[in-house]
């Protein structure tokens, strides 16, 4: 348990939930599914399973303030921001370096911040068989999702031989990791059973990452290692990651390793698992009237089906005569999107940025 | 000019323009186009056409209070409620009672209040001409709007031979009213050059209106007679409008007398002219953008086209990848409905009123 470290990975923009989402309040600090903000939930979700000093969270400096006001049990030093955005490696570079310092025996879980797992009992059993895999021999362990559906907007993990077992779970050999197929290879892998869902949720212990990284990104290993090593001196933290984490490599942690390596082994967890991914996810997650729609807030629909109502509690949202609409109603702002031409919702973000509103 | 008498109508629900409109603030008291509220406008739009005080407003009585604010150049005595809504030949016969009481050979005019006319010159000439008829024979002259388009929600007026000529205007005697026709009917109309549109603007003098309330709505006059011979015996207007007014026979203008009576006449007015019936007529009176959207207010538009946008400023409504919409938001609640269906909002409403919300 004192070897075991869970890094959150807090960082997204959320451009998708806008206008929910703005730039300093993204969909992992925003209740989009649920009471609490999702990143509050994810930490909740883990209560226990370590000591609270063993939780970090990795986030960047607009949202810093606000991700230490929802996270009132971690230690305040444990939440770390970003200078500037280095995709996905670098992130899991900088989360070894903060867990080495803190203990370089010790075997760490990096989890996005935003994803929805009602089952906590199930994520925290799959999340331990991991860590005893990880435990166990210096692998890269990534948890699979077994797909409920042919979906097209998550990669898939292709699992091999199974190669060992603890707590009587299978963990299995990764043959390749996969792009998001098109719908017919979806239906291939669920109909094969030996594809899960790539939820970005991995565990490997500091040992095992340092190597990964030394062997399959050395550019970005050198830089991780001018860090640590002017830590080492004394310099402090925020001041080193200002000069020097913008010059590091960027590059996502699939390409630079995953997908490289041969030592990558995964197991099928089968807790409930959504990644909430943009407005027309939520409709899963309220009950529907039997016109199909939805409401999160006070709604009414007229000769209307399929659409999703957002606002707040005491301001009526009135549907009539539409169908499959999301609309989601801010103090400042009103969105009414076709739930098919949800990912145009980035395009209009990127004009009123341009436009500066 | 001291003989004659303005009495605007005042008296619509509006449902049609909910969540802007409600039962004590229905279209008439909004500014649905235009700066002020269309009653404001109206008066306006008659300012020095007669004195002040020949200016009556018909109102009811969840409205009155509203509506004296708006009409703060009336006299306040001049804004009278009916207690119950008893249709439009009632209302004529209660502006009759009202002027004559004042002026026993007053012609009057009887105006909705919540049409939208921009050429108050136009206006104010054909008005004009309309009370001369009136004031030259005992007839009942109803104000025809020339039709630029073959519409199919308005009652229409086949005009007959000239009889008269004022102003260098020819007055036409009318051969029938016409309910609202279907569109070969209404293109057929149009064609022809002898239809006007039917406005619901009469002017006729004291004397002739009671004359044919007596012959075509004997019921309904002796109910008048009642108010009129118990108020000169000096018992106060509200009480006894309270009492009696409720009994009157309920029947429309255009039913009772109009389609009925043999000295109605006609004028062809040329000032433009919209009753702004619902939500998608507002579309007439804004610029449009490049894909045929239009915003009173603040809006932004993304793959999307012929929608209308009405809101506060500085509440942004967004609208992505979707087309002929109509988005209203006010305070409390906000409409999204398809333009095709804006005849349902009215069902919308009625729900509402039944959930009493």
């Amino acid at each position: 348990m004192e070897d075991r470290y869970i890094v959150i990975m807090a960082g997204g923009s959320g451009e998708r939930f806008w206008p929910a989402s703005r730039t300093k309040r993204p969909k992992h600090l925003l209740p989009i599914v649920g009471e609490e903000p999702m990143l509050a939930q994810t930490v909740a979700r883990l209560e226990g399973f370590v000591p609270t000093e063993n939780v970090f969270v990795i986030t960047n400096s607009q949202q810093l303030a606000a991700v230490r006001e929802v996270c009132t049990t971690l230690p305040e030093a444990n939440m770390v921001a970003e200078p500037v955005g280095r995709d996905t490696a670098a992130a899991v570079g900088l989360a070894m370096l903060l867990i080495k310092e803190k203990n370089p025996d010790a075997t760490l879980a990096m989890l996005p911040a935003d994803a929805f797992i009602s089952d906590a009992a199930g994520f925290r059993k799959a999340l331990n068989v991991a860590f005893r895999a990880a435990e166990d021999s210096p692998s890269l362990v990534t948890l699979g999702i077994a797909p409920t559906e042919p979906a097209t907007g998550y990669g898939y993990i292709q699992k091999g031989e199974a190669i060992n077992q603890f707590e009587g779970q299978d963990v299995y050999k990764v043959v390749e990791f996969k792009e998001k197929p098109d719908l017919a290879t979806a239906e291939a892998y669920l109909k094969s059973g030996d594809y899960y869902w790539n939820a970005g949720m991995f565990v490997w212990s500091v040992s095992a990452i340092s190597n990964a990284l030394s062997r399959y990104t050395p550019t970005l290993k050198s830089g991780l290692d001018e860090i640590e090593n002017r830590r080492s001196a004394g310099e402090p933290l925020f001041a080193l990651l200002e000069e020097l984490y913008p010059r590091l490599e960027k590059i996502s942690i699939d390409f630079a390793i995953m997908e490289q390596a041969d030592n990558v082994v995964t197991l099928a967890a089968t807790f409930d698992w959504d990644d909430v991914g943009a407005w027309p996810a939520i409709e899963r997650h309220f009950p529907k009237d039997e016109q199909g729609n939805v409401a999160d807030g006070s709604a009414v629909f007229e000769s209307s089906s399929g659409n999703i109502a957002v606002g707040p509690d005491g301001h009526l949202l009135a549907f009539v005569g539409v169908d499959d609409l999301i609309v989601v109603k801010t103090e400042d702002a009103t969105l009414v999107c076709s739930k098919k031409e949800a990912q145009k919702i980035k395009d209009l973000v990127k004009r009123l940025d341009a436009d500066k509103r």
